[in-house]
């Protein structure tokens, strides 16, 4: 065979093995490595101390659930549709997180990725908060619609990283980002968890590229839980109904 | 409002708290539980103890990651497409587990819990090895098309339960309906990753119907190690261009 | 290159042109062919006719809308979480054409092309509905959860194909399955809008293989038609909405 | 009931009937609008008159196809993992619609439609070639990988616009913008298929937010045409095959 053009370290396998990063999955990963452990080796190539273990832990928890959103109606939605192929009702769900819902870390993993090199913090804090207000759009990691006047679950976030003694330097911008912010709303915009979500993976070495990813596989554990139920409930069929009964057809064409 | 007709179990939020499961998310589970013990609670409504969160984790990691495979080579091609929507390509990946690959679990889960209850499991191994052989169906748990004579998976899983005494009844069973289609075949026929996940999910109280769910949390991680290689190596491209080469238009229409 | 494994016979192009199934895309098929001409076409190898092309159109008219559907709730949600990807609102959505809703056209298409070559018809109706009664499942292409005492799309394309003189044989043979099925039902249940639309398809010669993805096609003009107005309406909101008034936590874990 | 908050005018049915923008779709729809005249009525409010009947038409055509995709790829894929669940493979293949292959032509349709308010054309042509420029962003609706020095599609698409009178203001100001761009630039740079469909489209009436919808229904119809084939060839495994042989394992971890 002619010089490959690209190449993986991702994984391989023979007929009685199987390779992944360069380790044996049988006798070095199953039984000595948690899920948690193995995605944060997987990701980033390198294994995970225990207070990097402990915190993406933390992140993942942190994300999988939140009742209604729009990925659990949709996952039970699909799912209801397609009760033999669970896959499509996850699937169909975690498309849902997005621009608008969950997927924000990465834009704010990218702010605190630059704020981080910047040579006058302050400077840049007011920068990023007026380039954001003159384009009229929400600083990503910052406000919810319904967490106020603050979202619960970045001090816990922080106060896990504050006991580990990691992420000091990400949490120490997003808070002055977040003061910045405030200062020029006048008024008080919450810090989300998507924002101490990216404040702590950026400080565990999770590039922002993956960081919508840790949201999606941390939903997929929520939404098993909501198709787990909606077995039992069958939710998705009063969902329907509500929106046959409370989004009446007006009668006309445009 | 009028009494509701269906409800939910699965969380709740107010300005300044969010529940799941009837634990506080904030002070109750970040922090203190990892991924693997929310994922067992919020599927099964019940605390995982340290034996069935060491067989989850077990689960998790044997199917996270099999190198190429095709939800692998779908989340790279679709992130290509969508490099801003990392959501789209461990979506469209993950649809790709369901009756040929990695969601075979539910299938044997089921025949598991049928077998169990069975007043006479030698009659009854018999009857299911042939009821799927004169469908000529591929009874689910059992071969793979790379791994032979024997997929190296099930014999880390099953002694990973041994020590824990777990899943006794399920892998004693599934290792006599081997036995059995052994017999009829002629030949030896793997149990594969899937049926020893099946045998062991359900030792631990994972119902049959979520098991394949199970996979879709899992392989969601490997499917981000993927789009984090994709990110440097774009083998997307490489993947497209060797179909280019290599699957060459015929010049017909039919 | 060594002979290729695998060929295509769907398209090919260079630097100046484009063929799809032996055709000059540019100089044979835009402006000459209509959509639903080439989809016909391109599925099946084969110039429809004037009687097909107005056949196959009347089964894409026929399922490309009927209000609130799972499928348009999930479309509209999923394109509310994403508003500049659209095709993740319309993917979502089309999830949802599966083995409960509007993807059954694909199991009555196989059942009528078993049928026409049955020896005995009358037999063979009795037969299949004692095979789905005995199996305690739907026969597909019959009942409609609101449609009663009948689906009034069947007629009218009952109507069409008899005009062109298409499909009548299936249409026949649908029909006395229909019968028997009420004799042994003891009611009246509906030839629904899939099973009438397999019939007129097997009639038009597109295989019990790609029903569904006629489905998957109609249906997809519907969506768009859902997230035009979602633009305008935003109902995705008012469906999440609903869901958190009138489907509440009800403060248990199990 | 108390007033709706939001309502639909997409459709609605009884028993009997089903309404689709105010029209019976059994006796006014089926059998008398085509696929594309009930797109385009669904989609805009308004029947459509027979030359944009026949324009949107030739946009369907125009992206039905391209042999080789990302999304003929991945459809194939996940087909060949879930061969009875069509919607799979299409919504999966569906999904690489996106930003960088076949979504773009909502970005030209934007940008025409504000050129086409531009005081001066000139000037804004320029300006809108600087500001990409200057961002290092491709102009959406120019530029092609593969079609050198022109896309074979555009000049086709404005033929039968002109012949129909149509959309005559944004292709000529398509053709400054591309004169604005190939000056910048120092060398021809082609109008695409996407750039061509966006001035038709918008000529026609159909808004830029559901431009890229247009493409997902055309290419909705192409991907069947690939699982068509898949059924008779597996390509799939022939594309699985060549990953394997030909991006190998490079056997470190990172």
């Amino acid at each position: 065979m002619t010089q490959p053009r690209v190449t993986t370290a991702i994984a391989t396998s023979d007929e009685t093995s199987i390779t992944v990063r360069g380790r044996d999955l049988v006798h070095e990963l199953i039984g000595k490595f948690s899920f948690t452990e193995l995605l944060y080796f997987h990701i980033t190539g390198r294994e995970a101390s225990a207070a990097e273990t402990r915190l993406l832990d933390a992140c993942l928890v942190t994300l999988m659930e939140h009742g209604w959103t729009p990925s659990a109606l949709i996952a039970r939605l699909a799912h209801d549709s397609n009760p033999s192929q669970t896959q499509i009702g996850m699937a169909a769900g975690l498309l849902a997180i997005g621009d608008v819902f969950a997927g924000t870390m990465e834009g704010c993993g990218r702010l605190l990725a630059e704020g981080l090199s910047a040579p006058d913090t302050d400077t840049w804090c007011s920068e990023v908060v007026q380039r954001h207000r003159s384009a009229r759009k929400a600083m990503p990691g910052f406000g919810h619609p319904f967490h106020k006047p603050d979202d619960p679950r970045p001090p816990r976030l922080f106060q896990i990283a504050a006991e580990l003694g990691r992420a000091e330097a990400e949490i120490a911008l997003l808070k002055r980002l977040s003061a910045a912010l405030d200062e020029a709303a006048g008024r008080h915009i919450t810090i989300n968890a998507t924002g101490a979500m990216a404040a702590v993976l950026h400080g565990i070495g999770v590039p922002p590229a993956l960081m919508r990813g840790v949201s999606v596989v941390s939903r997929a554990g929520g939404l098993l839980g909501h198709i787990a139920e909606e077995e039992e409930t069958h939710a998705a069929r009063e969902v329907w109904r509500l929106a046959e009964e409370h989004i009446p057809y007006r009668g006309d064409a445009t």
